[in-house]
């Protein structure tokens, strides 16, 4: 790890550490167990959304609203609303009809620790509570911006976003992807939500649309990076630190990123999408220092 | 079949065959299938959402709406958002985890005539698509009314809404529930998603919250209608007619209101709600005939 490297982990783990405490405590207010049958499916929803995970999603929200001095509990519970969605899809991901994985975060999965009709009803109702977050007057005073950030969050979650990513991951085990086809398979899946991060933000600002395109550049660059930095580690990562299994992919015979361009030019990539990602905010001063950090720190961390 | 209820029947088959001409031909517009890797995602979604169902729900907007005089189009796409939830809530509610039914509307479920997978995906995106329609500035001009929309949707179908009755439902299998809980259960399960398609014409009404009262009982009284006729249908009907397994709840071991009062107290307290719902619209006129006419067609229908 270069000194670059080292100087973003550490300014990206102060904040997102302090973050993490917040979403936490936070999800711990939002999901009371209720003294009723219904307590094992909040159980479960606690299971997937306390305690794990590198609150990225948060962390970006966060970062791109300090360009322009937003409130920090909106971007704190805009933050909170996109991890709902996150935490939903590894709950519904991780299904035995779909990826089939039995640990996450460290943990064993919802439904190895619950049951799958547990699982499901707990992701579908962490996807419930995004909505019910955003569109709550607490999040924000003016009832145009929660429901830009509605559309917004409901359109890269669906089937142009994440699902309709995941959909394409699905089929890539019965058919031999290109890059092209690979790259628009994690646009959706991962990008789409790392992008809605930023536009929330813009949202939040009632930045004009022109205003925007900058920001959407610097999403979608470290999401690409993101997920070439995912495919790196599910090749050379460590289980016991990543939380999760590792080497599914090509267990899969799924194309991704290292399959089609090797490690070297895969790690090559991902080293240009961040020095373009922070080009992107070359009109912005110290006030973009932890986007610039978190662009650094995706393609650093080790899990 | 009596009078009353034979021309009930008639006066909502005739507008239900409007409506559900309406509903096919918005889903396949919003759900035009994309000629790239998500095509089977989009084909699972038209499958589970175009042709076939009542339509109760969409429906019973457009009635409430019949009261303030609404635009039909706006009622129409909001009947689509709520209709969006309950399509999704039948795929995720069929799968092999949960209630494992093989066939709906007289079709094989989603998870049988796709995959597992894709019904997990395809419920997930048409949840996603509720609240795009929703956010959307072509379902309603005033951005107040569309989130207080999205509210209302998110909190009736999230875990203090149908998905925690569903969570209910599934616990009832191992615990013996008396009236009062079931009475609870089937409130949150199926009475929430009917309780918000009044409350959406109130919203678009933008009625204050005292003149919600009535209506509020009314979708209260004949979302339990529903069940009772329903709990009644499972017991005494025909598996072709309804296009769906039944005696599940009595294989299952699970107490319903026909189990716990019997088929004639059940059909005399079906009865009873019917009565009570349409005494909640006697301040209303010739506008509230729909109304009546669903309360009277929901205990008389044979599927």
């Amino acid at each position: 790890m270069g000194e670059r490297g080292a100087s973003a982990t550490a300014i990206v783990t102060a904040r997102a550490a302090e973050l993490a405490a917040q979403v936490d405590a936070a999800f711990d207010r939002l999901l009371a167990v209720p003294d009723d049958a219904r307590r094992r499916l909040y159980e479960a929803m606690r299971h997937a959304a306390i305690g794990g995970g590198k609150r990225l999603r948060p962390l970006l929200v966060q970062a791109a609203s300090d360009l322009f001095h937003i409130d920090r509990e909106a971007a704190l519970r805009v933050g909170l609303a996109i991890e709902c969605i996150h935490v939903y899809s590894l709950i519904h991901d991780d299904l035995p009809a779909m990826d089939d994985d039995d640990m996450r975060r460290g943990k064993p999965t919802v439904h190895k620790a619950f049951d799958e009709a547990t699982a499901i009803l707990a992701g579908d109702c962490l996807h419930d509570l995004a909505f019910q977050i955003l569109s709550d007057e607490g999040t924000h005073p003016d009832p145009f911006v929660r429901i830009e950030l509605v559309r917004a969050l409901a359109l890269a979650s669906g089937p142009a976003g994440m699902a309709g990513g995941q959909m394409m991951d699905l089929e890539a085990e019965k058919t031999r992807f290109d890059l092209a086809t690979v790259t628009r398979l994690q646009n959706l899946k991962t990008g789409a939500l790392i992008e809605v991060c930023v536009e929330a933000a813009a949202i939040m600002a009632r930045l004009p649309a022109e205003a925007r395109v900058p920001l959407h550049g610097y999403a979608r660059d470290i999401g690409l990076a993101f997920q070439i930095a995912d495919d790196l580690l599910d090749v050379e990562g460590d289980p016991a630190l990543a939380g999760k299994a590792l080497g599914k992919d090509a267990a899969a015979g799924k194309e991704t990123f290292v399959s089609l361009l090797g490690v070297e030019r895969a790690r090559a990539q991902a080293a240009m999408l961040v020095d373009q990602a922070k080009a992107h905010l070359h009109g912005h001063g110290a006030e973009a220092d932890l986007l610039r950090a978190i662009a650094d720190y995706i393609v650093e961390r080790d899990r």
